[in-house]
This record gives structure tokens, C-alpha cells and sequence, in this order.
């Protein structure tokens, strides 16, 4: 298949761009490099040290002899996006290319405008690109499952059967998102929803869980492919900070209580998860929502682990719940349903003490590279 | 009471405006004309003469002795707008300024665009200069029952309490919108949802039907404080527009079967809703929402009334089945509850043959004002 991928560059954009390539794909990649810029705005740098784009693709292509092309610009520049749609028709689009930092769009009014902004109107191009130039392609959206929020009943998969004095409907799950991040990709899945059912496109919005572990098979391949491991405050997601943080000798830090529970997934899921997608698009005018998760973990639980892995392997780790920046539930009923991609073969990396141990090896392998002051997060929602 | 009108020199903020200054209230308006702009843009004008926002502000004082404050901006300048809501330290803010035409949303790509970023980023910007300078203010941000679509269950005030798998939660009703537009102000309320949840902001959401009617006892008093009225295939809407079409001896267009019912609310009322909910504020932290219309009419059944009425005032008319340019239901279930504003004391102007007749008569009497082919709804959906 011909696989469009917007946000290539990026933590999840890169590997999935790899493993599709190396499937078999033909595999391109749009992206305006702002998470690089990200970086140097906040003072902060991927862990394991990154090539440039550029390198990532010569080294892949040296390695394996396949081409990934390469088209660098901005989803809300129109006249671009719509040029690379036409040119390389692609019977998938997998869209990244947002800014998906909840604390970066907590930072103040600018970073909440910019963030909404800068995905509202990437989507909605895209969906214009789709409806001009490739309307029987299939969109593979990237939302989160932070759109659902944590409601006092189990999460369906994007719609839900609603009685209500007698009558009923299967209605859009409700949405309650935690961040002005979060709701961008409400925003999204509206204008999605909105797309498919006037206009026949296809699209599948994959409310991803918190994503895990940093390298797959194919970034592991050569240090020029290596993926990027965020670890600062503002970038960092829970599990992978923690490895951070005890490679450091830093406590493990627990906003609040720690009894947020979310839904968790390994990199090396996330990429198959796209492809199954992919190989099993959504009908013309259907929009389908996948929970892309494996497992359900509390972020108290998630710091155990690591701590008690760290140990085995000689690190002594305290962890410290400090005051929550956020605005959550702190203890709270959480069961989120994840069947649809299992339904479609996906064989889940579950967590293991293997995973955690890889990642706390390559967190001490390159614990020079972390800085200190960039760990707390310093974002407050209030 | 301090009000803020954003958005009031246009079809329901001026009469707001009036109407809010003779109960006494301090009233100030924030607006950047582009309603007038659009006009021009479309090649359309109002079908009554209407003054210079200037012009009405004079006149106005004129006759009563009032001031209007009028400040002219956009609510994407953040810069204006915080300036604007420090100094004059609203009691209530009144939110107008968007954009609020469906077909004008689905033009092209580019005024899906707009509309969504004018919406979006002028709301965030409210919100965040409330928090910033007023954070104990009222937030009156017109909604529209647009976003609930036409769903196969009643339709509640905002929330609805979810029996799921032996669980029960009050969620945010399931939204559905019908356009570019209405899924703007899907996104506003999500943002608004949010803001009130983490800043302990204040708001009340009103999901408003169609507006019909035009002059109010205020707007009436001097020709200088008249009304805008539409009646072109973009701005225009139903009841308004039919007695327009009936006026020239245009056939009055019903967009296919015509069963497409909503709920619609005398512009008499829609001033007096919005003093309603300022004299009863939210609580801190609250988002209220309200139904904001009287009655439900179908598309057809309106046409009935305007044709019966235009019979015995001599005027012929015929009803045109035009194809629909938007994708929407044309025969569905539609029960909306609407008790919120009445248990506030809301005292409803229902639809009459008078007020048919009147607007007949307005429409007669400044009939070569129509320009015929600004008539036909040529926006389309697909």
C-alpha cells in the first residue's frame, strides 16, 4: 500500500514509518520538523541522541535498499499538503502531526491557541485534501484516549447505545478531555465524524492509550535510526520518565495520589496497530473508533514497577507524589474497552520486567544526556 | 448589572444591547463588523436599512439619555480584547462575535477555516482573559441547538444521565453537528467545559434555536436603531427568509421533504433570555447549558403558516421542494427540552399571524431592496 505519513518525524511517526517501509509499503513522510523546535524552545533533548531526518533516511536506506521520500512543510499550509496528496495518492494517510503535549498547550494562552489551532486546522485540510484529490483514500487518525476522560462507566470504542426515556440511539461516546490538548483532538473527531458522513470519506480515529517503551525492531537497527526518548516534564509520559528518573537518581515522581488510571500501549503495538488499520480501512462515509491500548495501569503502579526493577538491577529509587499540576481525578472507576484491534490480529507486547530493564539501560547509558531541572513538571493547570 | 456584548452590532447582540441598556443595565460593545464585511464580501445587504454602528449609538443616546461604549476589534486580539474586559470589569460577558452561518462555514475550505479558527481562538481568548482579569464574571456564550443534531432520543438541557452496564454517570449530551459552523461551536463548548472545570470560571451555554422576527420595542423607535434583516441563501434563515420570498414573489424553498424540524425563538425572547440568565449567574465552576427556543416548527409547516398568512393579505405564494444542499435527515424524531428558562421566568412570545404579517409588511415595504439571485441556497454541503 501507498502510506502517507504525516508527522514522520516524530516519536511515533518515525518507527511506524519504519515498520511499514519494511513491510513492504511505500512509505512518505510529511513533516514540518516542530517537534525538533519544540526541543530548543524548552531547553530540552531526546535522551537517546537523534539524527536528522535526512540521516534517518539515507541510514535506512543503506541499510534495507528501500526509499522513504520525504516532504517537509506544514499541515496548515495548504497549498503544500494538497500537492503531496495529489502527487503520491496515497491509500492511507496516517496523521500524526500534532502537537500532543497536554502540558505544552498548558503553558499559557499562546501555547493553548497555537495548539488548538495548529491541529484543528491540520485536520481539516487534510480531510479537504482527501475530499479533493483522494476521496476512496482512508484516513488513520491518531486521537488519545484522554478524550473520554475518566467517566463513572465503562468506555466504549468512540459510540455507545443510549436508552433514554424509551427510546433509543447509538450516539457518540460523550467526551470530557483533561487538557486544551485533549480537546483539540475532540475537535478533531468531530470535524471527522462531520467529514465521513457528508462527504463518504473513510476514517478510522485510533483513541491511542499512553505509549511506552522508546525503540522497535527496525529503530534499533542502527544508531541513525534510533527513535526519540522524551524524558522532561512536559514531552515525558509516565513509564518512560520513571526510567529516566531512576537512571538519574531521581525520584520517581507521582503527580498526586497516583491512582490516575489510563490505558497503556508498547511502541512495537502502536505501529501494528496503524497497520492493521491500514489493511482493514473503514467503509466510504464510516468513520470507526479503535481504543489503541493493551493493558489499564495506575500511575502509583506504573512507579512500583520500575522501582522494583530498578532494584534488581542495583538502582535504589525513593518515589515522591508530588503536588498534581493538573486538574484529575486522582482516584477514580476506570474500564476501557480495547477489543477492535485485538479483533483484527493484533498480538499485544504486554508489559514485562524486560521492557522496563531495557529502558532503565539505555536511560543509564545515556544519563549525561539528561537534565535535571527539565524532569519536574512544571506546567500547573490552575 | 456590567454587560459586555461581544459581537453587538449584529442581528441578535444589538437588539441585546438595546434592550439590556434600558433595563438599566451598563452596557459596553465589543465588535470587529464583520457581519458587515461578510455582506459585502456576498454581495448582499440587510432587507431593511440599517445605520452605522455610530449612527445607532447617537441615536440611541438621543432618545434616552443612554450610553453605549462601543469598541471596535477583534476577539482574536488578545491584546484588545484582555484590555477591554480589565478596564470595564464585566459582570456578565455576552458572546456573540462568531461567525454563525452554516452555509457560510461550507463555502470551501477556506471558510471552514475561518470559521472555525475565528470561533475557537475568540472564545479561548475570553476564557483566558476572564481568568485573567474577571475571573468571578459571568460567561452568557450563545451555543446552538445545532450541535445536538437530530439524535432518535429527547434532547436535553446539556447533560444525560447514562445507565450503562450497571453503572450511571451524568455525562455531556452526544453532539452531532451539521456543519463546519455548528461543529465550531461543538469545539467552544468543549473548551468552555473545560475552562469552568480547572478555573473555576462561571458560564452559561445557550444552545439557541433559529432566530425569527427582526425589530424589537427598542429597534423600533427610530429607524436609526433598526435591525439587520436577512433574507439571502447564506445568512438568511427560514421563517425569516420565506416572508422575504413571499414579498418579491419568490416561491418559498424548502429544502427537500421539509420535514427537518428545529426548535425557534421570537428575537423578543432571545433578549430577554440573556438578561434571564445574567441576573441568575452560574456558580463558580459551573457550565449550565440551556435549550434557548419556544417551539418546534417544521421546515414545511412554516411555509404553511407564511403562505396563510400572505393569502389574506392578498399576496400569492407557492412553496418549491428545491434540492437540499445539506446532507441532513428530512423526516425524523426531534423532541428537545427547553423548561430551564421558562422555570427563570422566561414569558414566550409564541409564533402568531402577527408577527408573520409584520414581517410580511417589512418585507413589502423595503422589497426592491431583495436582490433576487441572492435568494437560492447555492452553498453545498457535498
Amino acid at each position: 500500500m501507498r502510506m502517507l505519513i504525516l508527522g514522520g518525524d516524530g516519536f511515533c511517526g518515525w518507527p511506524t514509518a519504519l515498520y511499514l517501509s519494511q513491510q513492504g509499503h511505500e512509505v512518505a513522510i510529511v513533516d514540518n520538523l516542530a517537534r525538533r523546535a519544540w526541543d530548543i524552545e524548552l531547553g530540552t533533548d531526546s535522551l537517546v541522541p537523534i539524527a536528522s531526518l535526512n540521516e534517518r533516511i539515507v541510514a535506512w536506506r543503506e541499510l534495507t535498499g528501500k526509499n522513504i521520500a520525504a516532504h517537509i512543510g506544514d499541515l496548515q499550509d495548504y497549498a503544500f499538503l494538497s500537492q503531496v496528496v495529489r502527487n503520491f495518492q496515497p491509500d492511507a494517510i496516517v496523521h500524526y502531526a500534532e502537537q500532543r503535549s497536554a502540558p505544552y498547550s498548558m503553558i499559557d494562552r499562546a501555547h493553548a491557541v497555537f495548539t488548538q489551532v495548529n491541529n484543528v486546522v491540520g485536520t481539516l485540510n487534510v480531510l479537504y485534501a482527501m475530499k479533493e484529490f483522494v476521496p476512496d483514500s482512508h484516513l488513520v487518525k491518531l486521537g488519545t484516549m484522554g478524550e473520554y476522560g475518566t467517566p463513572n462507566i465503562d468506555i466504549e470504542e468512540g459510540y455507545i447505545t443510549v436508552n433514554h426515556n424509551g427510546r433509543t440511539d447509538r450516539m457518540i461516546y460523550p467526551k470530557m478531555p483533561g487538557s486544551f490538548y485533549h480537546a483539540s483532538k475532540v475537535h478533531d473527531s468531530t470535524n471527522i465524524e462531520f467529514a465521513c458522513r457528508i462527504w463518504g470519506l473513510r476514517s478510522t480515529d485510533l483513541h491511542q492509550g499512553v505509549v511506552y517503551n522508546v525503540q522497535t525492531d527496525e529503530t534499533k537497527r542502527d544508531p541513525r535510526l534510533a527513535n526519540r526518548y522524551d524524558y522532561d516534564g512536559v514531552f515525558g509520559t509516565a513509564l518512560n520518565r520513571f526510567c529516566a528518573e531512576a537512571a538519574k537518581g531521581h525520584p520517581l515522581t507521582v503527580h498526586g495520589a497516583g491512582g490516575q488510571t489510563r490505558g497503556f500501549i508498547d511502541i512495537r503495538d502502536t505501529v501494528r496497530c496503524i497497520e492493521l488499520a491500514a489493511l482493514n480501512p473503514a467503509e466510504r462515509g464510516e468513520l470507526r473508533v479503535y481504543n489503541q491500548f493493551t493493558e489499564q495501569w495506575s500511575v502509583q503502579q506504573l512507579a512500583e514497577r520500575v522501582s522494583n526493577v530498578a532494584a534488581k538491577m542495583g538502582i535504589e529509587t525513593t518515589i515522591a507524589h508530588v503536588d498534581n499540576p493538573r486538574v484529575e481525578k486522582e482516584q477514580h472507576y476506570y474500564n476501557a474497552k480495547h477489543t477492535k484491534l485485538l479483533d483484527l490480529g493484533l498480538q499485544p507486547h504486554l508489559l514485562t520486567d524486560e521492557t522496563i530493564q531495557d529502558l532503565l539501560a539505555s536511560a543509564l547509558a545515556n544519563r549525561d544526556r539528561i537534565t535535571l531541572d527539565r524532569i519536574p513538571a512544571q506546567v500547573k493547570w490552575r
